[in-house]
């Protein structure tokens, strides 16, 4: 196959076969297509799109260019959630353990921060020898043992994707509808789920501010979803504010803890809950999302979400100190500390 | 400036500044913008156009991106001519030793063929000694002794455009308007010229296969070289069959002669002289395009334009005995002896 010629086929408006779509990741990947012909290509997909064949066989070629991890050998489903992202957005921290203590697994891929919004990462790492870098053996020992773990990015995984990604941030590429779905959807299905529960983002502080940008993302990744034989469900929600009352990386693990310990109320536990719900009805232990709801709730209010948080910290190697007395936590010294190691 | 933000610019869909415009072909050209960049940037200038306002600047900094040559010393009108090409077409070697003739003066540089098209300079080069590799002081010396001289790109003149081609070539961005709007102006512009006779083709043959399109081309390339204050005439002309009766080489060369050396008829005497005529008009030698072809049609018939022809080959170091005998030329065995070399 020429790449120049697919490049123009893309450029004129035509659908790429799956053939020609594993050529072109596998030999980008490979480093046999220069970024010079890989970015032409990706400027064309960006203003003339992709079918949603197309973003199937680019998400599939994506995900085969790296391990895909076996969870067979634990029992019961395996359910993850994806936010596009937002400021504020600790949702992943609350509903891991509140989905894992109504007995689904939550195996948790997650990212960094993205423009201005921060990433699980980073907000998880403020806790005190909380290690995000597991090894895949590490990775499913820790969700065996307690039904939930969160994880950072690994080389292994997806690995087209982290150089794809690097050069559409460079080559002005990134919001494109196939392209996104692909990148995500290849990490996603990397990670051995079940199902995926989508939270895709709306509004002045998101990077889809418009509802129906939102709406087709959301569209794309189902679609995406339902050709690997996956459950999902995708929710379109606010991000014209924060979410909840607390921003800045341990400040966020310590908004997370008050709402695992029960009592609160708002925006944040409302979202949390919901996407809480959505996931234990897809792990097939609610019969719909609203018992789901109901089931999440529960598990707030018997303390064992709260339980299953402090072990995933512990398993982790994070100090359990600061998530039971949080505020405990040495704010300024350890930001102090922080500023001489840059 | 900031080129992520400038490729945004264009993606979606607005007009660059002269400012940027300028910054864009200075760092690429300096190397300070890599491959990768400029040809996510070629992708969405191709994808999302060009105004008219842009292509003019886009093609005085390609322009400015080498030397423009001073013809001003050389008394008389300074007329090129532009083809984009066809298999068959020789008019530049009819129309400049007519227009010569007719005292108005042709400075041409030319380029190699482009695709399945035979280039002005492969076929002068089948004249054995003919040398199209001139320096620049030789280049206006000819021109000062004949009127006519033809010589092939050097680096000096718009070097923007050789590195913008060779990526366009193999990143599928070449059929952009305001590209080869930019690529074809640069170096007509730097040539020295008071005004240019435009012969783009249309049809099966042709670069650009639907009329519609040869028209735009046409329009773009007579609204830069106005934005530059020179005298501008376009043709459009059906490149449905080759034209003339001989292709190859040596052979269009032959075909030459025998047109300037009077008694033709057909589509390749027709076009050149109505080229020539609309040079020789724009050369202020002609009150209209109808009474330049008048002149051009005499230049042949009182062999002076055959005598330029001939003085023309000489100056640039061509064999003149091929010319004035071109039935002596040693076909099979120049050929023979090319093919051993090789």
């Amino acid at each position: 196959m020429n790449t120049v010629e697919l490049i123009i086929k893309k450029r004129t408006g035509k659908a790429f076969s799956k053939e020609e779509i594993i050529f072109l990741i596998n030999s980008y990947t490979k480093g046999k297509i220069p970024d010079y012909q890989f970015s032409a290509l990706l400027m064309a997909i960006l203003l003339k799109g992709m079918t949603k064949a197309e973003t199937s066989y680019l998400t599939e070629a994506m995900l085969h260019s790296g391990k895909v991890i076996d969870l067979s050998f634990i029992k019961g489903a395996k359910i993850d959630k994806h936010s596009t992202g937002g400021v504020g957005d600790k949702t992943s921290l609350i509903l891991a353990p509140i989905v894992a203590a109504a007995e689904v697994n939550v195996p948790m891929i997650s990212g960094r921060g993205l423009g201005h919004t921060g990433g699980t990462l980073d907000k998880l790492e403020s806790i005190p020898g909380f290690n995000i870098n597991l090894s895949l053996k590490e990775y499913k020992s820790v969700l065996k043992k307690c039904g939930a773990v969160l994880i950072g990015q690994t080389k292994d995984i997806a690995p087209a994707d982290k150089l794809i990604y690097s050069l559409r941030d460079v080559t002005g590429t990134v919001p494109s509808i196939p392209l996104i779905t692909g990148s995500i959807m290849s990490k996603k299905l990397a990670e051995g789920i079940d199902g995926l529960v989508l939270d895709v983002k709306t509004g002045s502080g998101a990077f889809m501010r418009e509802t129906k940008d939102a709406i087709e993302l959301a569209s794309s990744l189902i679609s995406t979803a339902k050709a690997f034989n996956k459950k999902v469900i995708a929710f379109i929600t606010d991000m014209n504010q924060p979410l909840g009352n607390y921003i800045g990386n341990w400040l966020e693990v310590y908004e997370s803890i008050k709402v695992l310990r029960g009592g609160q109320r708002g925006d944040l536990v409302d979202l949390s809950l919901n996407l809480s719900g959505a996931m234990i009805y897809l792990g097939g232990k609610a019969g719909s999302i609203k018992k789901g709801v109901e089931i999440a709730k529960e598990q707030i209010n018997n303390g064992k979400a709260f339980e299953k948080f402090v072990q995933m910290i512990e398993l982790q190697g994070g100090n359990t100190k600061f998530i039971l007395h949080p505020d405990k936590y040495p704010k300024s010294k350890f930001i102090r500390k922080i500023r001489q190691i840059e």
